[in-house]
């Protein structure tokens, strides 16, 4: 990684590529897959965008001072290999399988989507036993029910997975939630199922620190997932989106949200809904990819702590 | 239409938005779907694009002196109302569904995509008797088969068409095509069926003269349907579409194609494949939106002329 | 509203587009007139593109949860029908004229520009009795004179508002004033007249509870209007303007702001000078859409409360 | 002219910048003037965007090896001197105004647009005595009239020059004409007040070097001016100006054109309607000032001939 | 390559990368240096680049029905591993060190640049023996000298090849050559040296059949190779370049030249001066890696005839 | 100055453009030079942009109320007249050699760069006692070493300026420092030569006052140097730059540090690494301009005052 930037082949971080999985610590992994949103698709070549833009990224954390790459194999494993497209309860299906293929090896997923319809299905491989905790940050509750004709759709992925006992409400939190929807159904859901919601407004009163303090209080200890849409943070940052919402997150907080996780069970994390044919200006991709590099970062610190 | 034209709601070509179908010769129809594309989806954005870009059109031809307005009544009639859109088979149907109430009220139907598969639904509606002829500009000739686990994807509406006895393949004519495959399949059974199938090298061979000629030999009298791909042009003056193939034609010789079709038996038309997502500087709007106004002029003709 | 925001004719908010007031309680108007500007024009293409990019809003307000179109016959009534643009003198007057109607109609109007010199000529048709209030948000304390040939430029409105007696320059507060400028003239002339001007670094010092906080103080109950300039917005939320300024407010307290407006005796509003040609990437029109949308939740409460 | 492109304040094709005119023999001036649109505006704009781009040419012509600065004193003259920007008639005097001033001195004007309105006060400069012949080069033939209250728009300069008797329309050609038009009142002032209007269909069929002969056929000798809109060329080459019409001229047939005019007796040239806000790429502008050092080269040729 | 097209690790044509060299036939090289440019620099990001939007080509060629996958071995050799990049000499010996690698191993060259400077050092490596025949299509000759205190710049590689002896003149034919130069020395020393020089009005007037056989007649059998850089092409097409001359080859031409030269005893191959930045459309990486795709089917067709 | 915005020639603030210095106090230096970055290149046309967009700029500062024209004699002075732009060592001479002229006549250097690299050679020139203590603004320390082959890389200056006593290291503070890093060797650098480094969080818990106080006791009273890399500022702001961090300063802030160094004793300042190839949008020449005209209103006070 110390040749010049615009330099090698774009995989992920400019890390190894892997076919074979059984000597990869962390795999990154792309889901190139937008087949179930409500809105604006794209979000199939967000993989190929990160994976571009992320060799922007260097070694070594500026506060932590840690080289992730020191501590764990951290390797790109590719792309979850759909054999269809178009059929979302069958997409699920390969998605999970791929995921439980890495399960299954011990490598820890950290995914880059993708429309967010992809967390259930990745839940569904890495929550083997009991339900985990879940610090969910994003515009969207994204705890909609069925719309279009389907109830798979990128706005539903968490109501799928407190069904299915996937995830603990208890033990979940939402951040970042904000914009008007055409009914509170989803706001509801989340609260009546005992999720922490916290607006874009109290996130303003608490600050990060508070917030922080909230999701050790929500999340605890005892594994948890890490699910993070990009349109948490602010259109302005981040316009290769689908479903933008004004008065969003800065990159910054992202960062010191994802930082401070590091004490945390986590079974696994993702980046989702960067759709890089609405980000003329790739500043999606570069917190996208910024904040992989945080994510990998705790990660790897908390593999070479076990 | 005489106000600037940066001002009023922008309907298909600033024409009025009706509901209702009984008082209308041509319908301008969008149908804002996308789900069937194999590559870069982004058509669903199509119609939206292409109604604000046709303000720019004004109403009398250059060439003819035709102004479509005069002769028949032409109103934009909205979208498609798909209730689902995560299911290819019944998008289809509701595509079927509301065509057959436009063809059910005399409605000519003039319509802006979408992805290319819509044209299949389509041709369920207004292909009601015998098998109609078709002239199809497009890079691809759109007789695949099944991909990624369905035959109605967007590189396949013809050959659906030829199984359902919908177009008359020895009617048919392919123009423009070109570009690498990864099998010859689709060529071969464009060419194993009947259809006349003029590839680039031979467009620029015989020119738009004698192109215009095999037209009139291989369609003939008789009902027929024109499908335009906006991906026939060049991608340098339409870089807003999926598939884009250089070597292609230019919105001239486009022009020059439509306008000479004004003897046939048009039962229908379409210009597909505009994805705003791509589109930048929004040319590709302007080539179809010019495209869909000599589309107006011949049928207008056709109508008057009945 | 509840189908696919991509889909559909693009009024404001998709509300009806209505050519006859009597049933209208909130119109959105379109002035798509910069005729008037000082440096860059564009702001006559700024209505279609709120318009366009306004089907990406919803409905209920996920802090009040008010949904406005519960409470209100809201419609999009469509741009004003200039039948001169080269003429300012002609141009102010057919504006007022539009406006007379709308408020003859009891409909209240909510404005989208345009350039800033349109204010002027709306505050004519709704400043009928006494001056009212106003609440001002820009960059630009637009109280300048002359330049270059013409009293009636976009730097200039509130100069002659107060002239004519329209605003209470005692009720008129101007928030995120910034930049350099020629003279000090216009400046001057808003404190000598008596207006209250908070500019970006004592606005930086208030906070917005402060800033809440005062305009409550200046404006106070009585008649007001509210005058949002997309420029007050910092460039980088809001490139699409003709004359940015770095260093502005956020969305997010462009929202705050409009939001704690909801006990105020509104006579009117708008949203001004947002220039599609220089906004590639929609910034602009999402951020003007949704303030749009904030706007029109405090006045649907305010006329639900009368 | 031999250090780095990117290097060195911009002037047109980085001549100097004189404020004085008595020692120059070609004057480049701007006239960064866009208030008589029908459309979008922008030009305004069009003179600084060429001067940046302009220092991307070189000196030395690849055919006929003219270096047009060995032979002639070619100077950045500015823009002129507006004091006003919202009165046509105004303006239109301040234009002829100053050049009045250049042609006193006897520089050879060739300007760079602004709206195309601005070639009849220009005309009205450098028409000192008889008629002059004009060779006109656009989509449109600009010999409309009155709209939205002006007979000054920019669609209409060729009819105030006919009126005016500024120009000889017998001696006039009209090159390169198409798109829908809202009537066909334009089109019939060219043909029966006598010009010669080649539609680009014609244009096609006669090839560059058809269009060559009718020019001098219908020009002659004798002195005329050239005015050249860059929406004669097709939009894609050139997307930034305000009425774009797909179909149009390549550069090099623009080229080409000017490259023969080389033994007319020019008085003046244009180049109009480049407008920056539409042109992302920069194309348009590279365009434009490639043609403009394609005039100065005929002109130079012209002026050391004499 | 069968998965759909935005998926997968981009590498060239999405072929294996390989680090060993010895079972490739054909290897295709990134060349991301741009430091010898002498305006705009950028190509450093060009392999990058065209690796990505190589992933929309597939494998079978609409015209031949060759696979060039199915006779050859076509891998991605990665990029040239330079240490150095401030100093031309060395680069140059660098990347010459690599070329003789793959020479040494059997490996065809087919080279994506990178700026034009490239083509001298890796010609030191495959023209082994004699003076090699050259096949050069571009707007400049690139036979200039010294520039800005270096004869290594790019416009001047064809210069120091023929003073080395590694292609011959006379076997040497120069394509689409125009545009101004600040003195004609670079043009005269292509005519004096022996070199075809055809110029773009030559081109036009020969037509690509009259040039296909100027290129046997100049080059005829015997080894040579093949540079073409991308601004050959027009820079509507192609503008992402560092030099842009208006008025250039059609990307259609680009591939039939190209396709025709599928005769010849072909050493190495180049495509080069692809400059993202200013590449905002991509599509001058879609023409790269389509003219890429042609190259590698003559290849294969010449390598598979051997 | 008075004059719209839209018009005259681009020289730097719209200052006069002189050749000879010896009536000039502060003198606008273009350094058009890219050749020492390690990433992306572009900032060689970063004068010229920043000329271009300067002209938005007006001339009484909102806050101040200081026009810096009344005080001083402000020039535009050209670009660095470099012969070679390929050799590092020959490059830094040179430029230092102009800028001896520039101290030499009593001009005060404003630079615009260029990569940051131009700064050593600057202060090889203006200090020219002891070493200058330094304000230094930016997201990296640039006190990194060799990198690819030389040691005058553009992540180098203060590092050699140390090394050569230009820069007094403990009257040294670098504000803004963030993001990953291949080694912390340059971080340890700073630290170790005694620099005050603040890293981004520190800043935010410093605030801007905190950090105001802390230039003041590091720097002290005598002569200083200030340097602002555009990068420093958050890319959404400023993405038109060679290695971009997320998580950077807001304009704002930028203008606050700028605004209160007023009583320092400076020698010379610069903005550096604007890169216009990377700025689709113009938001970085703004700020870029923004901020020197904040630095142009300190400086000509301080000379004022002198």
């Amino acid at each position: 990684m110390m040749v010049p930037r615009f330099r090698e082949i774009a995989t992920f971080m400019r890390t190894p590529y892997v076919e074979e999985f059984s000597t990869t610590d962390i795999g990154l992994v792309g889901v190139p897959f937008d087949g179930a949103v409500t809105n604006r698709s794209g979000t199939r070549h967000g993989p190929r965008q990160v994976r571009d833009m992320s060799s922007m990224m260097r070694t070594t954390h500026h506060v932590s001072r840690i080289n992730p790459y020191d501590n764990c194999r951290i390797c790109d494993v590719g792309d979850v290999p759909l054999t269809t497209i178009y059929d979302l309860p069958t997409v699920n299906d390969q998605i999970t399988s791929f995921y439980q293929q890495l399960v299954g090896n011990s490598v820890f997923p950290l995914s880059i989507g993708g429309d967010h319809s992809i967390t259930y299905p990745i839940l569904r491989a890495v929550a083997r036993k009991d339900p985990v905790g879940l610090v969910h940050i994003d515009a969207h509750t994204d705890t909609w029910n069925e719309w279009m004709g389907s109830n798979l759709n990128h706005g539903a992925p968490f109501r799928r997975a407190v069904e299915d006992g996937l995830i603990d409400p208890k033990r979940t939190i939402q951040i970042g939630i904000r914009g008007a929807q055409n009914s509170p159904e989803g706001w509801n859901y989340s609260k009546d199922s005992g999720m922490r919601v916290i607006f874009i407004e109290e996130f303003r009163e608490l600050g990060v620190e508070g917030v922080l303090k909230e999701i050790g209080n929500v999340v605890g200890a005892g594994e948890c997932y890490l699910s993070f849409d990009i349109d948490s943070i602010d259109p302005v940052y981040a316009p290769g989106t689908g479903t933008p919402e004004i008065g969003g997150l800065t990159p910054f907080e992202g960062q010191q949200l994802i930082r401070s996780l590091k004490k945390m069970q986590l079974v696994g994390a993702d980046l989702v809904e960067v759709s890089p044919p609405f980000d003329q200006s790739g500043n999606t991709a570069l917190v996208a990819a910024t904040l992989v590099f945080e994510m990998l970062c705790i990660v790897a610190e908390q593999i070479s702590n076990q």
